[in-house]
């Protein structure tokens, strides 16, 4: 006996998505609990997957099967399939476990043809309606199961209406037969077969082309992008047709359970009259919402809203409906539950939870961490957007849109900025000494660098807009504009860009704010009853340090000093620092930066009273702080009082092969002791003054880029003695510790040595990455793309983390590192400290917290929160 | 009781170096042989450190044992320490486990004060002996236990000598008493103290000086630098003085048992008749060769050739002996196994296996890996060169030492060769595209770079003498010069360097060519008894491999196809191909170099006939190829037909801001699969020609830069179709592998996955140092130096491996892959390969082979072979 391919409706239910696929499983459940839905039966997932095992061929017992089902839905219904008496039309559809665009959608009425269609214009006493019916059935055959091109029909019917002076409904039973022959010899001319006259045939050619259309290339390209797998296969829903368009007792509609843009608690929909589903999709009238159904049919009106609210209590979810009336009669074509947006999301789930539908720890499970992002940055105005076409695409490098003047010079920006001016910063790519023309920038577009470059990095941090790697931008600063793709860009232009999908716009599009309303602050709230990990923030500022805080972070996890160095004209003592040729020389332009230091530490602790701020001395190469132009150095070799040749030799000497694996670090505070003391004198100098304010203090130095325990007990030393000196200066008592960076593969190997030192570890991420593959972020743009693409790597390693390998010295470090030292405090702040997949990640890795860019800290949240709860892994 | 600090010379035997020192253990076993070594005692190495703990004092019961040992002493000698009437004098000398440059010598007389100076004269009946004793031993005293510069007692002795007018042995008694008097005061007005006339005191003083010097500076730098534990201690070792300078039936003097230059088996050595020690070092007088004393006094010599056999013999080992002849009487002061040359090494290990002294197993692990390398470089006439003094230094990058005309082009440099000129290239740093000029070169120098930068890299692997990051060097090519310290070289002015030393000399220094005798061949096939790793090269060309088998090497480990990109023409080719548009104009470039390639597989494919050649497929980055100034690209680009903007885009396009961790390695055959794909038609191709001849030939394709077993399945892919498509073209078949770098830490850590396609693995352990320390081995000359020095890293990772961090990957990647597939064949071919500590522990993490340039395959062998007797490691 062959394996059962087939099932009636009335045989399966909600739990049997994998083998019936969603739709299937929809209409049996709502079958099932006795919600009036049209019969009909499904062709397994198994089945299409057998197909494609049997060389595209149908396997044994299928056909069969199907026509068994036929013959109960016969039973059923009292109709004949291929009776000219009494047809029995179906619809035919595909259905995936997981919703998919791409897969073949709906064939409807089939089993019409010449004797057919008189027999349903008898029956229904409707010749109109009869050839209406004929000639959609055609059109929708011949372009979804026999691939002509729509374009084709759709033109006849343009004609036949007189481009645009008629209706559909205007159109004469007999001019609906004639489109009809006509579209039967476009098919006939455009394929070279003859339309299927024979109602058996359609249904075999319908069933092939749902199997066919899962292995299309868009539904591929779906299946790749959203990473679902493509041995899950489709199924094959087949279904009595009823008939929306038999009158003005008749119609058809959608709706949603509740609004799904806002979350309102209110029936959303909409229907038109005398109507096929098809119609309310293609917009070829303008439906009604769907209150005015309880004015015009008030019992149907009644009916349906029961029906939903039977569904929605049923599947504790949203529903989004599909239904027809027919002749009076309600059917219920699909449920399923509704896609939404963020906003909609969050309220329905706080609603849901307030009306005792769901528990908390579901609501929590529900809402896709990704959603979160939407509600956190502006978005461009639906409308507006869709008015305009993009002049290029970069990598949704920050997500955001801003709109702005363009400017090419950070210092520019600036001045722009400090009048008022809202402006974007556009580069070939930025460098840490374009800072503070990022800090006034709306939003940042470069044409160079990855989704982890500079100016990637930056912005997400700042929360700031960018689209980074515009590769077709030519920047032309001398000129002081840009080109693409033929069309320039000057300074002071207009300039849109959207930082979630990486268009880039010429002139101004309006952009919408988000709306952080009270269901979100109440729905994070949650997320905190279930996490287990904690979640800081990685912030360099009071301001940053603010913000982290308004968005729950639970400390700072990374405070990275450099990005003070660059603040107005410090950099100048940097420099001078820099090119100090003697230690006492140093010593006394750091003595410059300390109070500069000390002032920065003391407004960060105050914004983290009672939470810890984890600090990391100097880390990048020198020669970032360095000018690189002729120009430049030699304005610098002027008010350092050097010559010009001698800075310039400085600025070469400090250029480097390898700068990712070069002087930086703990390596410069090794050579240069003297600059990890200066941080070490501002860190506890600010915490003294601040415990003096009675703010709870809880400084965490960190020390960069160790690879061996002697590095770290060097730098400890030093940091221990300056803790011991300003505590006996100032009389003031205070706790810190004295922790490692883990972003080196020595340091996860060695980390039972580091632990001996270390009180705390964090893992750098980013660069573990870079270490671990051997690869640049900065210039992975040449490969690391067609890597993904190709699934040489399942995803960007600097986006979520390499489980595999990165995670290995992960897993690898924090129990070498506690097998030394049980109490070790471990956590993460690199990128992927934002990324759920990577939260969830370290979640099992049993970290103790992570550490993300204020932005991303709900969402980080939410990610550990679900984490904890075991629902990290989705299965696909 | 107090620990025994002290032990009689006859209390003691070889056994015990580490408490008496290797000096007490010397006489220890003479006495217990029954040498006659003049009697005495030794102060332990304990005491020493129990010094150090005490706060440098004496620890408890120290000075009554000595005193103890003092009174047993007397008892042998019949003489009384301090006694006017029948002083005794002993000899203070400090003694550690290792013989130590810069800790304190010797002090001679010790116990002469004014009275038994008088005691002297009278019982010896020679004034003039007992005042000559005397002022040597107050300027000894003076100089080594009082701290007084030496030179301030030489200067009075030139001037009572009348500058040169008379010797030494012209003074009278009256103006040695005189000038002993002179050296008094000095002591007094340099240290503010009297010169101790207390014979205890005095004792007491040498004592302590002895435990200082363990700590002096000049110590505790050569025990840095060699390695030497600071915990060890010295030994103190306290001796009757015998006296050469008793007239002329006295003497004193050194000897080998053999010649520690040539090895020869002959008594080797020189006296000098009434003499002190120090005379013989000093050369006040030219001594006499050993062989006169058979002349002058048969029956001294007759005893002292027996002695010096029955040591030899006792030891097995050529002895290094000290002695004196006091009125007729021959006094053993010490024996210490010779230190010899390379040459004499082997010489004398070959000649005792051969006389039954020691086995083969002992002959291997006495000769130090790097004595061999010696052997195999020419070095500098150290005559000639005591009469120079050096440039300046850089790093010993490639030993061997090489003089010729400077010259600062490689093209200049390949003319120059070409007629017949001896060149040595100077260049701020190589590339590859120098190669023709390194090749043509005698040596190269660089005033960039470190141990494993290119120049380093590739001279060691030609053989070829080089000094590296010399970086006093300002090398000016406009003017075809280098400014060195105030001196200009010019282009065809002489130089010489010695790439072991790094020194760097104006002029020409006759060089010595090395002799590697029968000696060398017999010695180094022992090692093939005992060594368990097979020793394979690293070798690009045919006449590399020919060196590489006439060092030994068992196959080839490593093959850069890429060098063979830069020889003559074939840059064109490959430039071409990197600039090519579309995938066929890449093709129709790689077509040009395919014959090419076959060409140089086919000549090592016959050097190595019947060993594997492992070959590796592309794996720089491109823009390594091509050149970065205008004026050659413009070049280029007229070659090419291409406009110079674009030529001079692609490179700016191809520039990258980590190179070593960019588009190279197998990114760059997944991206253009069409070079590997060319790559293994040119190998298998070759195959297939060169197994027509009858060459049994074994083809190793090796993919770098493999971080997931996803890039190696489709390389191997690619490998695997041509190499069935090549047999189907020749009808030839044959046998290959397919195997992988694994020189990512990410590689190492998935080495379970990458054996499931990978049939060998050889560790790439030059980047692998650098990804697992984030070090760039370019960049790193800024810091490293500080590393080691400070002992931060106790060595340089790039010369030995470091086995806490990067040897961790090494095992755990042999143990997964070899868990996936236990047959998998495991090698290494970095720069450690020919590293002898490295070496050692290769062959304890079980790998199956290691590849290293062939200059270094003999150094490999042995070091191989002591491994595996279990010798690798050396106490210290």
């Amino acid at each position: 006996m062959s394996k059962k391919w087939v099932y009636l409706f009335r045989e399966g239910d909600a739990s049997m998505r994998d083998l019936l696929g969603g739709k299937g499983a929809g209409v049996a459940e709502m079958t099932r609990t006795g919600v009036p839905v049209p019969p009909g039966f499904t062709i397994t997932t198994e089945a299409c997957n057998a197909y494609y095992e049997n060389g595209s061929q149908f396997p044994d017992g299928l056909w069969d099967q199907v026509l068994d089902a036929l013959k109960d839905l016969e039973a059923q219904t009292g109709k004949t399939f291929g009776d000219p008496a009494n047809p029995l039309l179906v619809s035919v559809r595909s259905g995936a476990k997981f919703s998919m665009p791409g897969m073949m959608d709906t064939v409807l009425n089939l089993g019409l043809n010449k004797e057919t269609l008189e027999g349903l214009a008898k029956l229904t006493d409707n010749p109109r309606f009869a050839a209406d019916a004929y000639r959609r059935f055609v059109q929708l055959f011949g372009k979804i199961v026999l691939g002509v091109d729509g374009e084709k029909f759709e033109h006849v019917m343009d004609e036949k209406k007189g481009h645009g002076q008629r209706l559909d409904t205007d159109l004469s039973t007999e001019e609906l037969i004639e489109i009809a022959n006509i579209f039967k010899q476009i098919i006939k001319d455009d394929q070279g077969v003859d339309f299927p006259e024979d109602p058996y045939e359609q249904l075999r050619e319908a069933i092939a082309a749902v199997f066919k259309s899962w292995n299309g290339r868009r539904a591929r390209d779906y299946r790749r992008i959203n990473k679902i797998s493509d041995s899950l296969g489709t199924g094959v829903n087949i279904q009595m047709m009823v008939f929306g368009n038999m009158g003005n007792d008749s119609a058809t509609g959608v709706a949603f359970t509740r609004n799904p843009s806002t979350g309102e608690p209110v029936l959303f929909g909409e229907y038109l009259v005398n109507a096929q589903g098809e119609d309310v999709v293609a917009g070829v009238r303008t439906p009604q919402p769907i209150s005015e159904l309880k004015a015009t049919m008030p019992e149907v009106y009644a009916q349906f809203d029961g029906i939903t609210r039977q569904l929605e209590a049923h599947y504790k979810d949203v529903q989004d409906v599909e239904f027809t009336i027919e002749r009076g009669k309600l059917w219920m074509l699909q449920t399923r539950n509704g896609k939404r947006t963020g906003v909609a999301a969050l309220r329905i789930a706080v609603d849901l939870v307030n009306e005792g539908v769901i528990d908390k720890a579901t609501a929590v499970q529900r809402i896709e961490p990704a959603q979160l992002d939407q509600l956190l940055h502006p978005m461009l105005d639906p409308k507006e957007r869709a008015k305009v076409s993009a002049l290029t695409t970069g990598l949704p490098a920050s997500p955001g849109a801003a709109t702005g003047k363009a400017v090419f010079h950070p210092d520019e920006a600036e001045e722009l900025a400090s009048q008022g001016e809202k402006v974007i910063l556009i580069r070939t790519e930025t460098a840490p000494e374009d800072f503070h023309g990022m800090v006034a920038a709306q939003a940042i577009l470069t044409a160079r660098g990855g989704m982890t470059s500079h100016a990637a990095v930056v912005a997400r941090g700042m929360g700031k807009p960018c689209v980074a790697g515009a590769g077709e931008l030519h920047v032309d600063y001398a000129n002081q504009c840009v080109h693409v793709n033929g069309h320039t860009i000057n300074k002071g232009d207009w300039v849109t860009l959207d930082g979630a999908s990486g268009e880039v716009f010429a002139g101004k599009i309006p952009t919408i704010e988000p709306e952080i309303s009270g269901h979100f602050a109440t729905f994070i709230s949650w997320t905190d009853e279930f996490r287990k990990l904690g979640v800081r923030a990685n912030a360099d500022t009071p301001q940053d340090a603010r913000t982290a805080r308004q968005f729950g972070a639970e400390g700072i996890g990374l405070c990275r000093t450099e990005h003070m160095f660059f603040e107005g004209n410090r950099i100048d003592a940097v420099r001078e620092m820099i090119l100090a040729d003697t230690v006492e020389d140093r010593k006394a332009a750091l003595a410059k930066i300390e109070p500069l230091q000390q002032g920065d530490f003391e407004g960060i602790f105050r914004e983290m009273n009672g939470f810890p701020v984890t600090i990391r001395t100097l880390d990048p190469p020198l020669h970032e702080f360095l000018p690189h132009h002729d120009e430049e150095i030699r304005d610098l070799a002027q008010k350092v009082g050097q010559e010009f040749g001698k800075v310039k030799a400085r600025v070469e000497e400090l250029r480097e092969a390898n700068p990712m694996l070069g002087f930086r670090g703990c390596r410069l505070g090794i050579l240069y002791p003297e600059i990890t003391e200066m941080q070490a004198r501002a860190i506890f100098k600010a915490t003294v003054a601040v415990k003096k304010e009675g703010i709870d203090v809880h400084p965490e130095v960190m020390i960069p880029l160790v690879s061996t325990i002697n590095e770290l007990k060097r730098q400890e030393q030093i940091v221990r003695r300056v803790a011991g000196e300003v505590q006996a200066e100032t009389g003031v008592a205070f706790t810190y510790m004295v922790g490692t960076m883990i972003e080196l593969p020595r340091a996860a190997l060695t980390a039972n040595q580091i632990a001996e030192v270390a009180e705390f570890f964090s893992f750098g991420t980013n660069d573990l990455t870079q270490t671990t593959f051997g690869l640049s972020r900065d210039d992975a743009g040449r490969f690391l793309p067609l890597y993904v693409e190709e699934k040489i790597l399942p995803d960007d390693p600097f986006q979520s983390i390499d489980q595999e390998g990165v995670g290995q010295l992960v897993q690898m470090g924090t129990e070498r590192g506690r097998s030394t030292r049980p109490t070790l405090k471990v956590g993460i702040c690199g990128e992927h400290g934002g990324d759920p997949a990577s939260v969830e990640f370290f979640h099992r890795a049993g970290l103790n917290y992570v550490s993300c860019s204020p932005f991303r800290v709900p969402i980080a949240r939410l990610a550990a929160a679900q984490a904890a709860l075991g629902e990290g892994k989705r299965d696909k």
